[in-house]
């Protein structure tokens, strides 16, 4: 029988930062922020069923496991990278950068990326530096 | 100037476990393992420059870093079940037992990559489980 | 012996709006519908033969036949947004609306392609709900 | 308020064949629909919250909704062809054929994801034609 | 006005090898025409008209036209690696060789892959050299 | 034993056209070359040892070799269109025009790409004819 996992197994992660404080340090996050906001509300006012699973299935995968949710942010940016979705990817450096992840790793988990998928990863990658300058200059 | 970063900082990961081991304990890992070695050879026969270095370069990626070397290779586990390539997830999960990653571990690594990349995930986090059995049973 | 199917087999489908009156209804899809107009001039002066055979194949498959065009419409939605091409995706939103699907109806082709997709089609899936906003509000 | 939609808004289609039916009428079909299984099972053991949490979604995308079942199950069709994904076809396949989907009906969504996804579709094509004939000859 | 274009512009390209020859050299390309030739049968007794036009286009995309055809493969070479479809790779492969492609070209066609795609490329272009290796041996 | 290639195996490429005069000829072009210069002095700060000997390897996949300079950006070319990366497309277009490549030679390449890749590629075709237009305009 599945059980729902306890408080014990899977936890909310402990930022260090809010996403109130990422805005203010980053103009780029901030724009991100703000519009993924904007269309989120129109989607939580459209309140589809199986979106709203979706997303709280989604919010389940990144908590504090048997991983420490750090490194599962950084799989989920070493992921959308792959997949290039700049979206995903600037929603996985600040999540990172939140719990407290050091730019080096950041890097790292890029590079993994990058490697994995090719030179098409380039200008995703050179818009996360972008980022990754205003998250930790 | 880029200077080539020192031991120290980029070193090879101590395995637990030699690919000799793994593939006496599992079979499927034994297949995969003996035919990625006989194809390679045929690879390193054409000496072809770009190639080898780009398996180098792939190498070098998951060294230990700034980032422990077994995250990496559950980042690399993630980003290969996202974009479904069989071969590259037997890898990674192999790696990653090599370095001692539990299977509760490869198992969220999986799940991200299964909420990233969605149901076609799913026939290859089915092979995925079935190695999984045999690595961990 | 392949033949040309009769005008009964396949023809044309219905709309009950035209591409001018979801324009006059909808800034978003105005903005799509002007801008491809205007690069689709482009490419018809460059006048390639196998662009206009392509472009003459993509439109026969939406036409109505075995299936009805409105769920060939949904099916294109489906396969847009799990490859995750927003124009591609605002292109059948439109034609599925021109062809009285309704905003539930478009939900659920969208959820089809959540679901099969991931994550990654979510950021997608937002701009999707704001178009479908426009038309159906 | 998100509320559980009542059984009479989303509830289990009504299949025509059962998988054993299909099983005995198609080898191809039997032999995913075992090799499906035996993997599941696998999957089932292993009790991964949310995994099975996941499975459930993928599971009601697919009821009857807005759209009928059978549509859907085409979306995922030609959603699964675009993404090349051999497993997914075949359960697709199986699935509207259980609902009823006639032969002409198959080949048109697969026709939809064969334009939008192009000639790197068509290995996928023939593999699921063979299994048409198969389930429809 | 699009005219068809003249058989000066656009015309077959000139085998140095016919497929039987291809066949008898190399077992791999044998399994791979046989498995192909078979498929394609069911394919045409369905006799569905998109598809049909869908295999003329693909047909009139690697012409001897602008380019010469042996490049055009090439390219459709690197594009099926990119997408790592192991049959597109291995037809593209045939046609090279028998357009008179040296083995040379055809791995710096890989490596423009390789280099575009990552080391989710790499799994293809090891089945891709066995191939070679049958091929120029 | 790997041997450097000597420079007479691969070379860099004669160009016709210079960056700037490819910049003063087209504005999508300066927009591009400029927007992606300034984004690379961002990653070149980083100074990052993976990011840099992976830049190296790209640089040398496309140099003079057994292959002609040109045929390997068009291969590119077809390749980024296939994986639908706008910024891609522009690069090798960009690189193919600065090679002699003609119009004719790269809306062949862009075929290959579209009957590869699907209708997906079209609205990236469609970017890419604007460039087109104003590159040899």
């Amino acid at each position: 029988m599945t059980t729902e996992p306890t408080s014990k197994e899977r936890k909310e992660p402990a930022y260090l930062f809010s996403e109130k404080q990422v805005a203010e340090k980053s103009a780029l996050a901030r724009h991100f922020l703000d519009s993924r906001a904007r269309l989120n509300e129109n989607v939580n006012q459209a309140d589809n069923y199986l979106v709203k699973r979706f997303y709280n299935l989604d919010h389940n995968a990144y908590l504090e496991g048997a991983l420490p949710a750090k490194y599962k942010e950084l799989m989920g940016l070493a992921a959308s990278a792959c997949l290039r979705c700049d979206d995903c990817i600037s929603y996985h450096l600040i999540q990172s950068y939140r719990l407290g992840v050091t730019r080096a790793e950041q890097e790292e988990a890029l590079n993994v990326a990058l490697v994995v998928g090719g030179t098409i990863v380039i200008p995703h990658m050179r818009r996360a530096y972008e980022l990754l300058a205003e998250l930790y200059g």
